[in-house]
């Protein structure tokens, strides 16, 4: 049995991350891939308990590098239990965020010390790169308009303001530039279905 | 106003370090010291949140890497908001358990990278090094014992088996070996009264 293929979807909040990553996720079933969909912080019941601890609380509940390393504490349980498990049985792993968003976030954004982020990548993640990662790029504005609309409960992340937010599309576009190996930056302007297109065009190629 | 003294207790389960902090805690305050108590993980209110996770579920719950990763994320929250803060104000801060319970318990007896174990000691704990820290030697069946009559609710260390604590008693005299400059292993038989003259002993010369 071969091994099954990792895509990861990266960029800022109410990028249409969660959205395409659904669409997707069904259209590769339609092609006859056995897939999953997972999530980061989660994705496992682990990784699950330790979301609920960042995603909760006030914007400065934790430190960025407190924060980073929670994330990877999640990380490796969601790789150990969830994702490893499924590559190695043959299955494509769709994941709704992954270790480009601690770069971003903790890291280029938050401030913490891009060596520990990369140290803790090479420990944690090692070989278990993704296959693809497709990063939305849209402007801050848009995206935290699209998310406050949607109101869920959750929304440490959404408090933190425009500034931050702007950043953090600029680091999401210098991980891009980074990694230009698996990284795919994806125009997340437009409709559901002109993204669903530019999604789809860049899979296409790791179908193979 | 100068800089407190931060000083760890280390050791195997059921050692006697909890009840040796509580007694060098009020030595020192007679001695007319500032001092605060606190515990890891946890001593702050992330760190006890994180610590919740840790402690409770079953042996098997985490990976040793995912716990080492915990143990260092709730030991950042607990620097930033508890230690530094207190030695920057004067305090001294008397500490049960610190990074050489990560060292041991996830690194030499848990399985996890030395060479990762240090690279979170440099990146989390930095300069911040205990001034002192007593590892409490004492033969794995004692300690278990004590700890077992003990009865509290919080088992999932005590639950990983009597090779898992021999290991363990190896572990940390192999780290107090490698960190002489600020290690004293403590021989943890005998009464309590014993013990407390052999913490007082080491503590005495940095009262100075
Ligand atoms: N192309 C689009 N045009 C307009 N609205 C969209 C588009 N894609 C998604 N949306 C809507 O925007 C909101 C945010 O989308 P989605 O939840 O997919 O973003 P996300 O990137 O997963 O956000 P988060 O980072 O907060 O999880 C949702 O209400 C979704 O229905
Ligand atoms: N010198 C001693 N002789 C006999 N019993 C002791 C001695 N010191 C402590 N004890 C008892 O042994 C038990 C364990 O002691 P304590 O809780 O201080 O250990 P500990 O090292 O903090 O354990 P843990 O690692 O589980 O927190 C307690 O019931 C305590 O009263
Ligand atoms: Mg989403
Ligand atoms: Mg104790």
């Amino acid at each position: 049995m071969s091994r099954g293929r990792f895509i990861t979807f990266e960029g800022g909040e109410g990028t249409g991350k969660s959205t395409q990553v659904a669409l997707l996720v069904d259209r590769l079933g339609a092609r006859g891939r056995d897939v999953i969909r997972t999530r980061e912080p989660g994705g496992s019941p682990g990784g699950e308990a330790i979301r609920s601890l960042v995603v909760s609380g006030s914007a400065d509940r934790w430190s960025a590098r407190t924060e980073l390393l929670l994330m990877f504490a999640a990380r490796s349980d969601h790789l150990e239990r969830t994702i490893r498990p499924a590559l190695e049985a043959g299955q494509w792993v769709v994941c709704d965020r992954f270790a480009d968003s601690s770069r971003a976030y903790q890291g280029l954004a938050g401030g913490a010390e891009t060596a520990f982020v990369e140290a803790l990548d090479a420990h944690v993640v090692g070989t278990n790169q993704p296959d693809l990662t497709l990063i939305f790029d849209l402007p801050a504005e848009v995206g935290l308009e699209r998310a406050l609309a949607r109101a869920q409960g959750d929304t440490r992340f959404e408090s933190k303001g425009l500034a931050f937010h702007q950043n953090l599309r600029r680091a999401f576009q210098t991980i891009a530039r980074a990694h230009p190996e698996r990284c795919r930056l994806i125009d997340a302007t437009g409709s559901i279905d002109d993204v669903q297109a530019r999604v789809w065009a860049a899979v296409e190629p790791v179908l193979e």
